[in-house]
């Protein structure tokens, strides 16, 4: 056990994932071989990353890179990288679902499959199942929630009673309606607990984020959703819990820090030291709060759940419209509280296709995205 | 899985963890055979408890009893009980080294040992763990703390890094030096959370309860003695956690309730569903808290830490001072803020043998007894 070289290949390497996923594997020496790294636009990064892990596939979303800037490896697409022959692991750390093809490539071809991606599950969490279970792949969850949750049905024989997600509540979790609808994009990236994307910082104020997880937690753990439900938790300290037949709940902590989650999916079923890693210590840690959602201040968690229990195109066409008002916030075009009104306005318009492929679930999120950017008066910007 | 019926002994079925071990048992029709019960004087109890679930054999420690009262089943000996072949399980729910020769005979002859009894690992946890190991038997932890670590563990394949045991802190962990020293036995066996005997009530309050758990976790989970540390929690939800190598940290909760950790060992490794127990609502629990322990008002937690550090019949010792101790207690004899003192006073005149036998660790009980006894003018009483 735990001699083994793990082949590894980071979809999304410049991100906030894909750069703490390096992190722990520098810190992890003689464990893991870099064998791809993809990137967006910052190829400026990739190069630094490039020349320190030597990795012989990458992949950019630009034109303005001289080739001469990546000579040591070789240019292939987001998907062969994903099905490679030699890479074992296949870290998804990419936002969005650009990375979906790719994420279905890897199931395919049997991967062990480090999930950070959270729309590959909820658009198109039915599709992206069926092919991890043909293909022999597994999937194992890096976001610290689904990472938790993992963690505590290690060794468990039955199925779980209840999933009980927590939830920062975000920064704004005590504020009036009043005061929610003079929030800032700056108030909003502040967030109190996790170093994280300006899109997930913004999904977790809102609470969308966690209806999304929700959705992942359903297909990842093949729970209904009414047995899934969300505690505020502010301290981000539980990371999730799950409530067992008999009434027994476990729960995981630790100090908020993503590289845990990342490294859990890593070295499973290893655990290894990790000097890196901040440790829980009860001299500090005096209280852990708890609080019921607001679905009335946060309707976002509602949506997510409405979305998942329409089924076949809803998730799709929820994430598109999601990703869409959340950048026309970041550009100051609507206010933080218009989110949740613009993606319900969006929903409420979708036509639904009841099983779809993967060509129908692109374009309901796409769609959805249009119509969003259009009742947010930012059409114009497509 | 699940269908076949498990056959079951009940040691000490007259107290409180006998009589919620029945409780479960009651309340999973078709899951358990009552094979064996044992009583202490409560035969009162034992004849109701014999009615009900019709056991073959029984064993009672006094001789006020009319033998026409239990025609229906044969009296034998603790140990006969303990290690006969129609039993599966034998859970041992009394207090006091007394079952601890029963436990020896259950592990040589490989049985599952539901394990309530503190004594018998505290005293003799080196030899029983041996006898375990090569009578290919089991010890399934029933306290709340022990049953929760090992439920954390299931599943993962490396030791724990470190095990925190939660205290309730008993209903004086805010109290003065001086408040103390006026605790009457009333105020003392009116424990916050637990439904649970008087002397094990009263360990709680004086914290020696926990350090006598420090030492069962260094046997039953093989962990140095400095690796296990205490909090108090004083909501008794959270009953202890462990920290894996990587800094992840698994809890377990449940509403404060024996009959969880009980039916946890019973039903191993299956969870069933259990209508008696209570759930853990999200609604009602708004906070958790935590607390380092205070040895200075509480040495008792420090007098077990040493007794295992010093090893030998040590903490035979402390187990025979204590129990001693605390009888004293009850009976007026000596104030609250004395028992410390007097277990101190006795285990600093005990002459230890560094490997003993069983005789050996039973001697050493004894004395300190009957040392503590005296110290605490209560020597008459013998």
């Amino acid at each position: 056990m735990g001699s083994e070289i793990k082949r590894v290949a980071v979809l999304g390497s410049t991100g906030s994932i894909g750069r703490q996923t390096l992190d722990v594997i520098r810190a992890l020496p003689g464990r893991f071989q870099v064998v791809g790294l993809t990137a967006g636009r910052n190829t400026k990064l990739l190069k630094r990353q490039v020349d320190e892990f030597q990795p012989r596939y990458i992949n950019y979303l630009t034109d303005d890179v001289k080739p001469e800037d990546f000579t040591s490896c070789k240019f292939i697409s987001l998907e062969d990288i994903a099905g490679h022959r030699e890479v074992d692991i296949v870290v998804i750390a990419t936002s969005g679902t650009g990375a979906l093809q790719a994420a279905l490539v890897a199931a395919k071809a049997g991967k062990t499959i480090a999930l950070a991606n959270k729309e590959s599950l909820v658009a198109a969490g039915e599709i992206l199942i069926n092919e991890v279970k043909k293909g022999g792949a597994r999937i194992l969850p890096v976001d610290s929630e689904h990472s938790a949750i993992w963690q505590c049905l290690h060794g468990e024989t039955q199925k779980p009673k209840r999933i009980i997600l927590t939830a920062s509540g975000g920064p704004f979790r005590s504020f009036s309606k009043a005061k929610l609808n003079k929030v800032t994009v700056e108030d909003a990236l502040a967030h109190p607990s996790w170093r994280m994307g300006r899109k997930i910082t913004i999904d977790s104020a809102t609470l969308m984020n966690k209806g999304l997880e929700i959705i992942e937690a359903h297909w990842l753990f093949g729970m209904p959703v009414d047995d899934i439900s969300v505690v505020i938790h502010h301290q981000s300290i539980i990371h999730s819990m799950v409530e067992f037949e008999d009434g027994s709940v476990k729960a995981q902590l630790s100090p908020p820090d993503m590289r845990l989650p990342i490294q859990c999916a890593l070295t499973w079923p290893e655990r290894l030291a990790n000097r890196d890693l901040p440790v829980l210590d009860f001299k500090k840690v005096h209280s852990l709060t708890f609080e019921q959602p607001d679905t009335k201040k946060f309707p976002c968690l509602r949506l997510a759940v409405e979305a998942i229990n329409l089924g076949g195109t809803y998730p799709a066409a929820l994430c598109g419209a999601d990703e869409a008002t959340v950048e026309l916030f970041l550009n100051g075009k609507i206010k933080f509280m218009e989110i949740p009104v613009i993606i319900e306005k969006t929903l409420e318009q979708h036509k639904n296709v009841k099983h779809p492929n993967l060509n129908e679930i692109m374009a309901a999120g796409r769609k959805a995205g249009e119509k969003a950017l259009e009742l947010g008066g930012g059409s114009d910007e497509c």
